[in-house]
């Protein structure tokens, strides 16, 4: 995986050394070029190999990249609409220039992505509808995020809301990526349909478990305040499952961390604690393990490989990593 | 011309007639919805029925309609950039439902006009093409929005880099559309390159046109204040013109206006008489003209038709409109 993450690396680089404007290319590459797990990229290298072998790993390589510019310009969009001043250890993209240039660079990131896709070799046929998969996922993800802004004014939100929002903002990418790499690498649709839905699950137990650390991993490993998401009041599966589960007294001592900016320290541990304590970090970690064994039983599908192995390592990864 | 623009309508209509979030499909709908003068899908459709008859007319409208939802979400984000509170006698998007919505919205837009486009009938080697001729188009806007915004805080800006800004930022979306469409309707690549040129100097006589309009119009037909550009300092072919030409006493005149967001009408008048004196209204005016007829040349290499005829009344129109 360090291996395809590095190739992802220069192709990064290379792919986005492009564009008449110095400024707005400086501010195009920040965010991508500031490092990132490339989980995309390497998803897409790690999907061409187990349908066809190391050649198609490279194949697969202008989609994962197309995927990865695609998700550093959300990114770069999702900072200016939810005012984070961080990104990757730096100041975000609209801190650093201003909303004008971030608006921009993003639109230019995500219209390059389409250059990037277009690369991929293969006929016609496929680089169509990839790009009709990757438009068609980018609709997608903006409904997720709209939904995602929605819940911050909703009284209520469900446990089915949230992952349909999820579904479209996170899981999308994940379950598009592994459909177009084996499409390009050329599987069959019905076989890339079966990677799809692995794509889809990985991207979902990814996004639980991201929301997991966000309040228990350590916070110098995790490179950001923990319990962010706690003091944002975001609805989160964990956050959903607490505020049905609590009552009373543990329910207000939750309420004070939970939506408040101010909220002390000391606050934001004992919320998380009490996530802890009444079974909701349980029942999330169960959640996104289930959803990664889903996930890796439609590996099933494909034959015995040391690729589709690392396919199901991928999983395992996803779920059980601590930052 | 009517004609086509009310296909274009209907057709845009159906196109952004999709989503699952009604909320969001509100906001993609509000600027392509409240209007427009669809110069884009009309010449997209012109430039296919000169090419191969009435059907490639509808050949090219998805090209059309995709330049149209481009061109729209150009405006819902340059309208947070430049902070413009109305659009087309509206509140703008941002105004409306905030800068995350209005970002989100775009951002939805542009990923749908992928999808419009990849409704264009033909060869998918055709459908590549156009693919990558509209992410390298939108890269190019951004690169010109980019100068634009570079611009204000300029010192000086000289006669070439304007036009090479409104290159980018205005005529690359007529010449890429002349010629997506020329393919889209079968014309050869040399064939399409002709009206590609066609396209990008009927875009700059366009822009000039409009930067005239903006000082000359009639305020009832223009819809918004007349003088805006020259409140706001920006530097159109007037602009640089007059501040070249005028001096003394004169250009201090010109400066109790230009940049001077305050400045009284009757200041505004003085300058906008003050553009006229120098000689800058005739000049811009000739080279709208001048660039109107070499575009007008391009299409020489056409077989005379009624539709190559209106082609050229087009670029007529474009440079002699009013409002």
């Amino acid at each position: 995986m360090e291996r395809y993450a590095r190739r992802a690396d220069r192709a990064l680089d290379r792919y986005l050394s492009v564009g008449r404007h110095p400024g707005l290319r400086e501010a195009m590459r920040w965010t991508p070029m500031a490092g990132g797990k490339r989980l995309r990229p390497v998803l897409a290298m790690m999907v061409g190999e187990a349908v066809a072998g190391a050649r198609a790993a490279t194949a697969a390589l202008p989609v994962g990249v197309a995927l990865e510019v695609i998700h550093n310009f959300t990114l770069v969009h999702d900072d200016i609409m939810d005012r984070s001043p961080m990104r990757r250890g730096r100041p975000s993209v609209h801190k650093k220039w201003g909303d004008a240039t971030a608006i921009n660079a993003g639109d230019a990131l995500f219209a390059r992505a389409f250059e990037v896709a277009l690369d991929a070799p293969g006929p016609d046929a496929v680089r169509v509808e990839l790009v009709g998969e990757l438009a068609s996922m980018v609709r997608g993800i903006a409904e997720g995020q709209q939904m995602d802004m929605d819940f911050e004014r909703a009284r209520v939100v469900t446990r089915g809301e949230y992952l349909g929002m999820v579904e479209l903002k996170t899981s999308l990418m994940f379950s598009t990526g592994a459909y177009c790499a084996a499409r390009v690498a050329g599987a069959a649709p019905a076989v890339a349909e079966g990677l799809r839905e692995y794509g889809r699950r990985t991207g979902t137990s990814f996004q639980v478990q991201d929301d997991i650390l966000d309040c228990f991993a350590d916070q110098a490993a995790l490179g950001k305040p923990v319990g962010r998401d706690i003091r944002n009041g975001k609805r989160t599966l964990l956050a959903i499952d607490t505020l049905g589960s609590l009552k009373g007294a543990k329910l207000r001592r939750f309420r004070a961390a939970y939506g408040r900016q101010a909220a002390p320290a000391a606050a934001v541990r004992a919320a998380v604690a009490l996530m802890e304590g009444c079974g909701a970090l349980d029942r999330a970690r169960r959640f996104a393990r289930r959803e990664g064994e889903r996930a890796v039983r439609e590996l099933d599908a494909l034959p015995p490989s040391p690729a589709r192995d690392r396919l199901e390592a991928f999983v395992y990864f996803m779920t059980s990593r601590t930052v």
